[in-house]
């Protein structure tokens, strides 16, 4: 049985392309309030649980004994874009943990941005590993490891004890079973371990609630959830979904893309925990997805709705400017009376 | 019902992301030789048909009358990547006829290529319409209108005589009606009509070998395609899956891929065209796609299609070079014993 479509792109008054998915919406106890099509075939959720993948850094006592500033924090969650406050601030990081960017094992890429890569390439540079989009989540993994008195090298092997902490605290929140069967080499070349959609969204209720939550890793989670709602343009970059989302919502969402299409979220006033899979990958549709997820649970006034819109069904536009046609939730998605 | 997975990207041995799709196999004279999927739905065909969009070009003796070179009309029918050598070749088109890059109603953008792109931003430039990728089907139109006297002003309108003149190519290779309700606007601006994917294989098939052609545009469709197989970098750019096919297999296939997921080719030598469309618009699909047809109808021999097998089932690396998976065509498309 194929997935619903979840959001189709417009051209002309016709459908041009139109995405597949899975998605759950699921309160703290694990209660299913929403689910469309296959939610409990695990999917490999990459980007979308880094704050998880953050909680061992807090609750070890790691970000402490380092003395990591919420924007240290907010970066160890982060998909970046190779912004420079970005870049500054994961070798900020790793000097913390009295190291550089040759102990990064996530490979260079340039940034994410096309802004900040042409800006780079103007100035006459070349990327270094800390650009990479994942660069906080992996200085934060430096920090855990020497913090502890760890050799940090070989940190994304799944054996090593970062990866095995890791791998506790995303099982432990989602009560998942992570094996591996179920383990892939995520992009940046840590381990990532597929756990269906409906773990995941009660992962992140606990994770936006603290409910079902040991008290340490409860606060761990809450101190993570202030540092990126105080720091929304650190966690992605200027104009993406994430740091727009929350930088209107603040504390009262937590978002988080991953790559092929994977996007999870916390709503932590309605309890809610979100996790949605685009079949094909497609960002634009899970990002379409999960704000008309947003505006439909999280309980928000008018004021906040109006400027969520832009999000929820995108206007497409040419290179001209004119407007060719629409991305907008679709099927279970499917907007009944305006955003 | 909807349609079947045609490729499907695998992470850890695991169906990471999947992508539905349709298409057709047409022969000359009609004759459906392969169907999957709907393909009677139109389709906006994009940037697909810019082969056939070219015709009037030469139809009209406008290329002699301007004496384009073939680079040129190779580049007519490119969606180029904004290479230094894309950018010339524009330019010295329209000075052919006594114009410059003022009259292009294209819109500008950076060049597809990141390469291009940071090589334009080192050398501190900025990007003009020369550097749309659809610079060179543009600069065809308005020599297209200058060589007739024309007045190429508006000519992205779908009333200007070039875009009746263009349409009433389209429409006559393959056989569809075009009409105002079939109409979108593309990314350059000029006029898109949805076709049915059948139709589009069909008239594939009759560019790619004269049959069902009058004789002055089985002649202009010739040397089209004598132009691209000579000039294969013009027509796409280094890396690209056009410029890679076209290179390997020179005059023995015509591909031509299209925005959101569409791709067009011909068979000369087995007679044949194809038509796909990707129901969510992923090029990396798209491409699979017709790289897994291309090998099966093409009649090649094993030193044509080893090369092509990275097109067909390219492997996925990560940032560091390692192999993450692999994209692989699937369902009617699954490759049987090898590529």
């Amino acid at each position: 049985m194929s997935n619903p479509v979840v959001a189709e792109a417009l051209r002309g008054g016709r459908v041009e392309s139109a995405h597949r998915g899975s998605g759950a919406v699921v309160d703290a106890d694990g209660a299913v309030v929403l689910a469309f099509g296959d939610i409990e075939r695990p999917v490999y959720p990459r980007s979308a649980v880094k704050a998880l993948q953050a909680l061992p850094l807090i609750e070890s006592g790691a970000a402490d004994r380092l003395a990591l500033s919420p924007k240290e924090i907010a970066l160890a969650c982060a998909s970046h874009s190779g912004e420079s406050e970005h870049v500054a601030t994961a070798r900020a990081m790793l000097a913390k943990a009295g190291r550089d960017e040759n102990v990064l094992e996530c490979g260079a890429h340039w940034p994410l941005s096309e802004q900040a890569s042409r800006a780079m390439a103007r100035a006459g540079g070349t990327p270094s590993a800390l650009h990479n989009n994942c660069s906080g989540k992996h200085a934060g993994f430096v920090c855990l490891a020497c913090s502890e008195g760890i050799d940090p090298k070989s940190y994304v092997a799944p054996d090593h004890s970062v990866q095995c902490e890791v791998a506790s605290a995303v099982a432990g929140v989602t009560g998942a079973q992570l094996s591996e069967e179920t383990r892939g080499v995520d992009g940046c070349s840590i381990p990532t371990y597929a756990i269906p959609l409906r773990a995941l969204a009660l992962g992140f209720a606990r994770f936006g609630t603290g409910q079902g939550l040991e008290r340490g890793r409860a606060g761990a989670a809450a101190r993570i959830r202030a540092a990126v709602a105080a720091h929304p343009a650190i966690v992605a970059g200027a104009g993406r979904f994430d740091t727009e989302v929350m930088t209107l919502l603040k504390a009262r969402a937590f978002t988080k893309t991953g790559a092929e299409g994977v996007f999870c979220a916390a709503l932590p006033q309605a309890g809610l925990g979100i996790a949605v899979k685009v079949d094909d990958g497609g960002a634009r549709a899970a990002q379409a997805a999960m704000a008309a997820l947003i505006v439909r649970f999280g309980g928000f006034e008018e004021d906040v709705r109006a400027p969520l819109a832009p999000l929820v069904a995108p206007r497409l536009m040419n290179w001209n400017g004119i407007e060719t046609g629409v991305l907008r939730p679709a099927g279970p998605l499917a907007l009944r009376g305006g955003v």
